[in-house]
């Protein structure tokens, strides 16, 4: 114990005569920028889920990231190393109307398409596989300022018929469907999925 | 710069100089006794689950632990504090025969009651909603050496109609789902769910 003490006391000090004004600037720098990236499509999401669980609509979670552990201090219960794993699946999950929901939420940076890199191939293999399952499974996508639902029966239609790497806007434009913005929630998707899959039920 | 690696070697040196055998030992002590906490019965719903993708039978994944960030290096992807989150939902969620299905797994230490403080009222909430919405909820419990489903019927009206703080062993015989250890997948969850939730339907 008195070892730790005095390794402590001499990094501390350490510490403190070099760098007197602290040094977290970079670490802040890039935590922002990460933040910002996809952020704004995300928050609405959780928006429209906590209100779909306010009023009992739907039970719609966004899965955790996983995370790979490298060296954690379980007494403390405080990870002191580890990094992101990749999801095999989608991010969103839940039910509506009795129905499994999966979903993710995709940003396009370029106007005129949609670059299928953004989806990888397990999660084209989970939507399908959802799908056969007598799931529900779609993208939101952001292009152009609108959001749009894409079906995933769409995506894939397009896929298997296609070697283009991008999906081009005007395919989405035409199979999609266009998500408007209202007060509360402000991206309220189920009522575009309502159109779709639940036709002839009241919301 | 040279600050930066003025500051390690001093720390490495000092380290060193301190435990010249190292001290990693205590760290390991933890995760060992951390890893095998209820790490069985995950691990065998696990197996049964990756058994079920493949043979296409179901999509049932375990939620990652939500984690808390403190300190990311974005540009290595490396976390380097953060903390474990409780779930709001249960562990596992996916889609069986078109049904939404979500549940969670507790290992009961007494022999004679399964304590109802494993779950939490937040968690209690949502098998309430699921069920209301349409979905299958249900807990995994091992007892006595032996494995049950308690459907999410029975422990809300047990919750409900009681003021004990345990699920008495004789209740979870009563009204739960021996599942019988088979070959492969060991814990062949699905099959006892048939028989609750799927009669004269086949597998």
């Amino acid at each position: 114990m008195w070892k730790k003490k005095i390794l402590f006391s001499i990094i501390l000090l350490v510490i403190k005569l070099l760098y007197p004004n602290g040094n977290k600037k970079e670490y802040k720098k890039n935590i922002i920028n990460y933040k910002n990236r996809g952020m704004e499509l995300e928050s609405l999401i959780n928006e429209a889920n906590e209100y779909y669980l306010e009023k009992d609509t739907a039970l719609i979670y966004k899965k955790p990231t996983p995370i790979g552990l490298i060296d954690v201090d379980y007494k403390e219960g405080i990870i002191k190393k580890a990094y992101f794993k990749e999801k095999s699946t989608l991010d969103y999950n839940g039910i509506y109307k009795g129905k499994y929901i999966d979903f993710d939420a995709k940003e396009s940076h370029i106007r005129t398409s949609f670059p299928l890199s953004y989806i990888h191939t397990h999660q084209i293999n989970h939507i399908k596989k959802v799908i056969d399952h007598g799931g529900i499974s779609f993208l939101i996508i952001y292009i152009n300022d609108m959001y749009y639902i894409l079906k995933g029966e769409d995506l894939i239609s397009f896929i298997e018929t296609n070697t283009r790497k991008s999906i081009p806007y005007d395919y989405i434009k035409e199979k999609g469907y266009k998500i408007d913005l209202t007060l509360r929630p402000t991206l309220n998707y189920l009522k575009v999925l309502d159109d779709i899959y639940f036709k002839g039920e009241s919301l």
